[in-house]
């Protein structure tokens, strides 16, 4: 018989830490991993820094995810807060609390995934220090940090009456993959393994599991003047009334400019999509498409075709998937 | 009858958000909480940052740290972090993770345990983001973020042979408190609440669940002229080893310059003292005490009074404190 895999309970935390580091991509910082404390430049003596949590159970299944699927969407879904103020992505700090009996395997994918979610979304930024410790709940705490480039931090709270509103990025497909994975791969409310696909459903899922928010496409905005942006995690209704209210305006959207599934992409969550506004005479930044203008203030944050919204509120941690883990 | 005191599960996330950012201290930012990443001051166009994570059960008991008490260690062990560096501390972000059932009034005394704790440690640091999410385990992940003040950062890799070693702070004081915590305050194994106790042995007790690690001292030292400089978060004696590799050096410390209790100085971790190494002729820093010298690297990185130091090897989180929770 042949050992059994380890586990990170086997190995100290400075074995585990070697076999992590061997796997990212070399630092880009002036000093990476292995001392307190990361040192980054931060050229123009601005930092944007943003933290996320992945927690098992309420935000992914290992019958559903690979660690690989994970360190991506801990990656993708921390890059995009930060593209969403129009700055660009320099460094993760990733803090990985575990419970004992977690195969290394999964630490060295969950690692490899981080770093093909970097190359792939947000070249030149890298894992550049973390923190390991035991937990009973698998949980991934991502710090997200980057820089502006010349141009002003884009808040959430600049939308101005006469604003076109805009999106980079898909919106309702992750929510539609979640809702595949409930519906067909569950046994007994437990999760099972994702099996045979449709192409048109495995990338539902994909989006779900390895979403690819559109991180470049943040600077692109700020340069081309966008007023105010964000990224659409718990559905376009929720943020986009969020965007209006830290605007003072109304948001008013178009649900044919809403592709195929209007209400999906409404209330679906998860894409991290970018939401922006520009000054209708600057018309949308490259890579972002008009879904609808920005009115005063009326009675209701967010108008879809003229009216309130009355769909789902969006997505919220302390209300959504359940607490099933597997 | 009145009412149940609220749980988490009862308020939205945005309710929750509320009553923290209600607690905290005015944000000294460019751009405080609330949209989708802070921006923050680095003047230089240097950032330091640095992420832990306390995790019930590994890291604390709810029968022995109030929430206030657990606000104020995680401020304080992520200060230490960034102060090892020879930076200034100036933001947190901190992401929380919460079973459903956990009170609405833990909460609050945990946003006012962070802010009390930057406060008396760091003065100008404040929470400036973070993140809420559901887990069965309650989780506190803390990024901090400092800045250099016209030095540069102080690594692990600096020591020389000649320069003298010197600390910050107390040695050995939590890991005593944690003796009395596990020996006195358990039944059947399950921790039970704290009672009388001598003044000598609350503050070692405080000394564990309420750290004070000398914040201001990491400036000081980096203007001093230190060579090298860590925090000592896993005891003296596995921080001192770690520096003398990093450094390429031996570290050979006299147990006399150690207190009362060397043996706990040497393998007690948690107090987060700052470990500095500084040039013969500059001596130590204010504040700091001499406790020996580095040598040229020889068969061990870590001497005391001249021999091999064969005591338990300091603080590893898969090693140590046990698996229960409460």
């Amino acid at each position: 018989m042949s050992a059994p895999d380890p586990v990170v309970g086997d190995l100290s935390e400075g074995e585990i830490l070697a076999r992590i580091l061997g796997r990212l991509a070399p630092s880009h910082a002036l000093l990476g991993p292995g001392d307190d404390a990361a040192v980054l430049a931060a050229p123009g003596g601005r930092i944007v820094a943003s933290v996320d949590t992945l927690v098992h159970g309420p935000d992914f299944r290992l019958a559903w995810s690979s660690a690989a699927d994970l360190g991506w969407k801990a990656a993708a879904v921390n890059l995009a807060d930060i593209a969403a103020m129009g700055a660009r992505p320099t460094a993760l700090l990733v803090a990985l609390a575990m419970p004992d009996d977690t195969p290394v395997a999964f630490v060295e994918g969950l690692a490899d995934g981080l770093r093909a979610g970097c190359d792939a979304l947000a070249p030149g930024a890298a894992v550049e220090g973390g923190d390991l410790t035991v937990s009973d709940t698998l949980t991934i705490a991502v710090t997200a940090l980057g820089v502006l480039e010349g141009s002003a931090a884009v808040t959430r709270s600049g939308a101005r009456p006469g604003d076109v509103v805009a999106v980079c990025g898909e919106l309702g497909q992750a929510a539609r993959g979640l809702a595949i994975l409930f519906d067909r791969f569950r046994v007994d409310g437990r999760p099972v393994p994702v099996t045979a696909l449709t192409d048109a459903d495995a990338a539902l899922v994909s989006a779900q599991l390895r979403p690819h928010p559109p991180i470049a496409a943040g600077v692109v905005a700020a340069a081309h003047g966008a007023t105010a942006m964000m990224d659409v995690s718990d559905g376009l209704s929720l943020d986009a009334s969020r965007l209006a209210r830290a605007s003072g305006v109304t948001v008013a959207l178009r649900s044919d400019a809403l592709g195929a599934d209007p209400d999906a992409a409404l209330t679906g969550g998860e894409d991290h999509a970018l939401l922006a506004t520009f000054p209708a005479a600057a018309g949308p930044a490259p890579g972002f498409r008009v879904i609808g203008t920005v009115v005063a203030r009326g009675d209701h944050s967010l108008l879809v075709d003229g009216g309130p919204f009355d769909g789902r509120g969006g997505w919220d941690p302390y209300r959504d998937w359940d607490a099933v883990s597997g």
